[in-house]
């Protein structure tokens, strides 16, 4: 059987210079890349008591739902800013150029909520970071963080210290 | 047991006055309004024969996914374009005010793939006819239309003539 590595192409120089892209999407276009891939992070959540899965928009949401679904939890999308409907709370962080926004419903999280943070990428972390920020100012609690993959020279376990922080597959490079 | 429907908040005014917004996200942030949306999208796939799941960016990734997992199909990213880093075929197609474009990868679907197209919300269709084109652009099948919720008003089945188009809740306004 392929290794879920074996699914990912990397593209080099996107989606700028320099950049060695990891495609998740070249795993999802295998029925057996897709299906090892939740398996796969459906391993890591075996022990993990939680009621809440938040995923980061878009590829969080490709990787958190079928979590939520088969565990029979629920799902908050965590969105870019401007784009969800009832009342929110936002967080900005930096990226190289500039800065984003992001935001979750207000209602979405209780005090005491256990929830797993879903990313299909840990790179900067500032996107992870901004969402957890968020999830604790609305009294919920991050028992973990869990990505499909990582680029470790992007140090992102550095913004994330102190958290439960795991990963499938691990790059060295950037 | 609750129906569907009774965990749809409806939100007046949004995005722009006029609009009454069925949101879907409070239908996740239960998770048994998040199981049943997902067991109503199943049923109707029951009697399909199809290889492929194709969801639209960002809440059809969110309907799509649990679907291919749980069917043990593969699934096809429709982006905005500008995302995707391999070799795409791309459609435009009508807002409002201006146009918009999506992308799929060009190696995604192969001639004769069987594809159901996956999105939470049918309203003009805009976005499901130029997703349909670009699979079948590439040879493959439509084999169905499904949606969690459609706006009637708006006429998006017309746009779909010919296609089984499916939709879970039906709303009669816009």
């Amino acid at each position: 059987m392929k290794k879920l590595e074996n699914y990912v192409v990397t593209i080099p120089n996107f989606p700028e210079e320099g950049v060695m892209f990891r495609d998740v999407t070249s795993i999802l276009e295998s029925a057996e890349g897709l299906k090892l891939s939740i398996h796969e992070l459906m391993l890591r959540l075996k022990d993990v008591e939680f009621e809440t899965i938040a995923g980061a928009e878009s590829r969080g949401f490709i990787f958190g739902m079928p979590l939520a679904y088969n565990k029979g939890k629920n799902f908050i999308p965590v969105r870019k800013a401007g784009k969800l409907p009832r009342e929110t709370v936002k967080a900005e962080y930096e990226l190289e150029y500039g800065t984003a926004a992001i935001e979750i419903h207000k209602d979405s999280i209780k005090p005491g909520q256990r929830v797993v943070f879903v990313d299909d990428l840990l790179a900067t972390g500032g996107t992870a970071e901004a969402a957890i920020k968020l999830i604790e100012s609305l009294g919920g609690i991050v028992v973990k963080a869990l990505f499909l993959m990582e680029l470790k020279g992007l140090n992102g376990r550095e913004k994330l210290k102190g958290y439960d922080v795991d990963c499938v597959i691990s790059y060295e490079g950037k």
